[in-house]
């Protein structure tokens, strides 16, 4: 390693320090990263190397990799939005939303994702991820009255984003307890007991298998135990409930007092960000409170644009949602057919079972090479350790699609 | 609350499920979420209410609120790549970097901020707090090989995404020590003793004061004690070091093989997203275990687009750097001159101390009806208790600007 240049310090201008001193030597006896050479040969050993494919702008694969479900990513009012927005307000927020960073544009995201959720209120975050980790943190936050810690009870296959969630509700002094996949009666006993705040925490519609869990027997159980329900139905907006309202929205427990919904904008409203849903209180409480709304720069009004123009274009044609739902059916229907283990799928993912880990990886290049972009998931992303392929429908894709697809999958399945 | 309609249930739409049985009656005793009344309640009375205050576009305010230190949010280059890559590439990702959200253009932002920097290699994420919980979490998670538990030592007053990413390394069972805010020697104590796996955890420029710390000592004292060192250039990049490389970049410690860097693409760049820059090992080791990364949507093309053309102008341009520095400086020489507390700036940063947060506050809002839009930080934003207006430097204030900011915080001073 070369020798800094030595600058010449001024009061003003510290960061010169560095370059006044002799450079640190390396030490002799090893290296503190020199571990993740190993940890990345047990992984590749395991099958479960990864890498990012970058995609080009020719690229012409049909995409069923992506959460675009309603063909909006790319739908001209949603792109003319992102550039207007970003002529108008700037490339970036600028700051937080609490300094500089809050515009009338992410006002007005908020008034109508609300609006159209039924929600008093939303609040939208940098990403969905964020949304979550501020949900969960903020409401599960310690209260000078608590009389004991609070109960989180989350379900064993929430996304990583809940769980990273539960885990910094848990280094703030809060419980946790896991109920089995969409067991709503396991909730039921972990919520039992004691005097102190309780809240029951699930995603909708799973992500990886994209089954949607019973939300009518949560919130039975939550209100059973006096538990606020929390709910991230990223994959579900868009796609079920009335319009594309989710798998809480537009019912009265969207607007329901108890429960507060986390949404993402980067699936079906082709964007990016994400938003949480619900009371006016719970809502300015996230404002007060919540470390990824306090401490992080603001949407970028492009993103905050094109989410609004895509829940513009959904509300204009609601049908996007059915659509969306209807193509994954005839995929699950169409592999079922062929003999696959396919999910029943209830939103617009589809599921496919693989023998093995490397088997699925095999399987999703070979439909890459025949022109069919699916997605792929293995250990530690399937929580059950089961490798499979994942596909998500697209409200525009038609018939000719279809087969296409069934036909790739089906040819090139392992053994 | 009414009812729901009843809803035809079938087989592939078990959402309408929510609308086939009587819903939860709402519990008689009281609701969940009640305290939230008197948690607001409470931060009313100690003065720590917080609310948004959406921009307009027309909105003239002198802005020496936000981070855009180098003026590049507006710049017509960074705003047309805004909008060209989101017509080039869709308003979104689409999904994960690790299934169909990847793109040439991230990988071509990725390797300009590497080269520029002096790293190995960079990888983008959505945003800057993203980065920073991938880059500990990632490099302080548990190895097979470990005798014992990793130790992380962080500076007291780390920014709220690395405290976050410190607390959620704590849950996956790492140790956490905190040093007095940039005492290396209290450092090297903390890093003593055991054969465990350390690492040392810093801002470099600290975001409410804008201090910078003493790198030199922490790089020695890491190496000494053998622990990887890591960095949140959040607020150096594009102000501080040769050409604005920032506070590591551009020197050999920015592309040594046990330094781990992280910045932000929504302060100097303009943008939204961030970054962690490292050699190779670390950054295939984010790409393959860092939650935020393979479990969160890539940043929107339209945003990594303008963060690509703000570097290009920031290259093109290094004197933006030296003048945000210098119009800082004189902020502060001018404050000072006029009898405030003001901090010496290593950075863009300057902070100026009030007397109470409800002053603070007051003192903000008589600026704002001025015209001239400033920061201020209250508890628990600032670490010490001690309320002040945070003022940021841009590289494109002219000298009238300086006088009239001069002018308008002297005349609102408090008492
Ligand atoms: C269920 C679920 N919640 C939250 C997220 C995070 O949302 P985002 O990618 O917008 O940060 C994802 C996926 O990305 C998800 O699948
Ligand atoms: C020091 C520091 N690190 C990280 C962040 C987070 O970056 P971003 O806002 O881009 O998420 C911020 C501020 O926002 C910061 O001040």
């Amino acid at each position: 390693m070369e020798r800094l240049d030595t600058g010449t310090s001024t009061a003003h201008r510290p960061w010169t320090l560095r370059a006044t001193r002799p450079e640190p030597e390396p030490l002799p006896e090893g290296h503190p990263l020199d571990w993740l050479d190993r940890a990345a040969e047990g992984r590749a050993r395991a099958g479960l190397t990864r890498r990012t494919v970058p995609r080009s702008p020719s690229d012409d694969l049909l995409d069923l990799a992506g959460n675009d479900y309603l063909g909006l990513m790319r739908h001209p009012a949603v792109v003319a939005a992102a550039a207007e927005s970003a002529h108008t307000w700037g490339a970036g927020a600028g700051g937080s939303r609490l300094v500089t960073g809050d515009t009338e544009l992410h006002g007005e995201l908020e008034r109508e994702l609300a609006e159209f959720h039924g929600s008093e209120a939303a609040l939208v975050f940098s990403s969905g991820y964020a949304a979550n980790l501020a949900m969960v943190t903020a409401l599960v936050a310690p209260a000078t009255e608590d009389v004991e810690p609070p109960l989180v009870v989350c379900d064993q296959y929430n996304h990583a984003s809940l769980i990273d969630a539960t885990r910094l509700a848990k280094a703030s002094g809060a419980r946790v307890a896991v109920f089995r996949h969409g067991d709503a009666e396991h909730a039921a006993e972990l919520l039992r007991g004691g005097p102190g705040r309780r809240l029951l925490l699930s995603d909708t519609v799973f992500s990886v298998d994209g089954d949607l869990t019973d939300i009518r027997s949560l919130a039975g159980v939550a209100r059973t135990h006096r538990a606020a329900l929390l709910l991230d139905d990223a994959h579900g907006l868009g796609v079920v409930g009335p319009g594309g309202r989710g798998a809480v929205g537009g019912t009265p427990l969207g607007g329901a007092d108890d429960v507060v919904v986390s949404v993402t904008l980067s699936k079906s409203l082709g964007s990016q960000g994400g938003a949480v849903l619900g009371s006016r209180r719970v809502i300015r409480h996230l404002v007060e409170t919540a470390r990824t709304f306090v401490f992080d720069t603001g949407l970028a009004p492009a993103a905050a644009g094109a989410a609004l123009a895509a829940l513009r274009v959904l509300r204009a044609e609601p049908e996007r949602a059915e659509a969306a739902r209807s193509r994954a059916r005839e995929l699950s229907e169409g592999l079922r057919e062929r003999g696959l283990d396919a999910s029943d799928p209830d939103a617009a993912v589809v599921s496919v079972l693989a023998p093995s880990p490397e088997e699925a990886l095999a399987w999703r290049a070979a439909c890459g090479k025949d022109g069919v972009r699916v997605g792929c998931f293995r250990p530690p992303s399937v929580p059950d350790g089961r490798s499979r392929l994942r596909l998500t429908a697209r409200a525009t894709l038609d018939n000719t699609d279809i087969r296409r697809v069934l036909d790739v999958i089906t040819t090139n399945r392992p053994g």
